[in-house]
């Protein structure tokens, strides 16, 4: 590919619910003020995919059209994948920052974990590139982002003078509401997911089961997490580290005898 | 699922290797003196999936067979699956260890985000059960566990007494070399994967992109790192946390205007 001559921040966009998710296209008309904007993001959705990568198949990836000047590319694969494709194969210089969203649904406290929206932004960051994933708390597919789309551009706008520090990425939640009062830092609150399977019968009569399950915040006290503050109806801003080491845990450790 | 008289632990077995992997194999042998052990894991290889789940397809789970005690189920999903079904369905009981692996490859430094191994332990932490990842720095299907078992055994030894502390999980990586020295408690290494993809045309003409690359220690005067000790010919235990919260950023980014 060819290098171009360009002082505008190159703005890579991804999400997990696909690329014709609504809340890309909201997105996107955020980032435009911006930045060149280059959409790289799976051709249906990865929801639950974590930070998965494709290893056992080969990754297709395809411009599906450019359009205002945005290139949009659909991927074979996850969101993760999505990034790596991008930075290697697909576009001609590093990206000047990362944002994927806005989500379908919430990826607060420790759904991060499952979500390929967050996924994608933290691989972001494992490639020194700032990097953030948006997700409101509405699953829908006809839900309202004109309110989430006013939060992601002034945090667009505060990372893109920050940078963020290094080994670090940006897990934005924002409540359904009209007006969204603001948007505060937290810290990623303690919660459990209580799950159920709900069990069937398929056609042979073999038994299968759905994950379905529901989310309880183990810290309904704490005033300070991203679940406090989404329930009084601000977006939660959660710095993510890349390093999970519990530090606070190494000396004792050590007197435990792990070692051998 | 009748509930039945036990006092000796259960220990629940999963990997990202699937059923039919040696490493499973090796890590039975050695826990089957600390507890009743149930193996539930992948029906096939599931590696890279990290902490995905299936949401899109229901899961199947089989007894496959029950050996010397031994309870064997194979499941149509991801590690992470494997724990969620075994807690919520297949076990009568709550598992008061889960042991993931024995790996085939190593998981040190940032490569436990992709990991599957490691996110069916974190899975295991975030059900309040002490959880425990293995992996060897040997991709063969034929590689040699003994060295890796002893240490494995030394460690599930320790975690059944200390319990680890809640919120906290073992990722632990054992090098490829006999003697392995001892065990060391680490921190994550920061590290990069530069990645190449391989590119190929298939036989209608169309691109199509292999994931590769090779990983980078990112840190290589550090003496304190898993890498650091995989090294130095020790295994590598790194305590992790289920919070991803960098809390040294919180006044920071207050200060940098990201609330509104």
């Amino acid at each position: 590919m060819k290098k171009e001559n360009n002082s505008r921040p190159l703005i890579l966009v991804t999400n997990d619910d696909g690329i014709k998710a609504g809340g890309l296209e909201f997105l996107v008309k955020v980032l435009k003020q911006f930045g060149d904007v280059v959409i790289v993001a799976p051709n249906e959705s990865y929801s639950g995919m974590s930070h998965a990568i494709t290893v056992k198949t080969p990754l297709y990836a395809k411009l599906v059209k450019e359009k205002g000047g945005v290139k949009l590319y659909k991927v074979t694969g996850t969101p993760v994948d999505c990034v790596k494709l991008a930075i290697n194969v697909l576009l001609d210089r590093k990206p000047d920052l990362l944002v994927s969203g806005i989500n379908h649904g919430t990826n607060s406290s420790i759904s991060l974990h499952y979500s390929g929206t967050v996924g994608a932004a933290r691989e972001g960051a494992l490639n020194q590139i700032p990097s953030i994933g948006f997700s409101l708390l509405n699953y829908r597919h006809d839900a309202d982002f004109t309110e989430a789309s006013r939060i992601a551009e002034h945090v667009v706008k505060v990372v893109i003078n920050d940078k963020l520090p290094s080994g670090t990425f940006l897990n934005v939640n924002i409540p359904d509401c009209d007006p969204v009062k603001g948007a505060r830092v937290a810290r990623q609150s303690k919660g459990k997911w209580v799950e159920e399977f709900v069990e069937r019968e398929d056609p042979r009569g073999r038994k299968y089961y759905w994950l379905t399950g529901h989310f309880e915040n183990m810290e309904t006290e704490a005033k300070d997490t991203d679940e406090y503050y989404l329930n009084k109806g601000y977006a939660a801003i959660v710095p993510c580290q890349l390093d999970a080491t519990n530090f606070n845990l190494l000396p004792y450790m050590k007197e435990q005898n792990y070692e051998l």
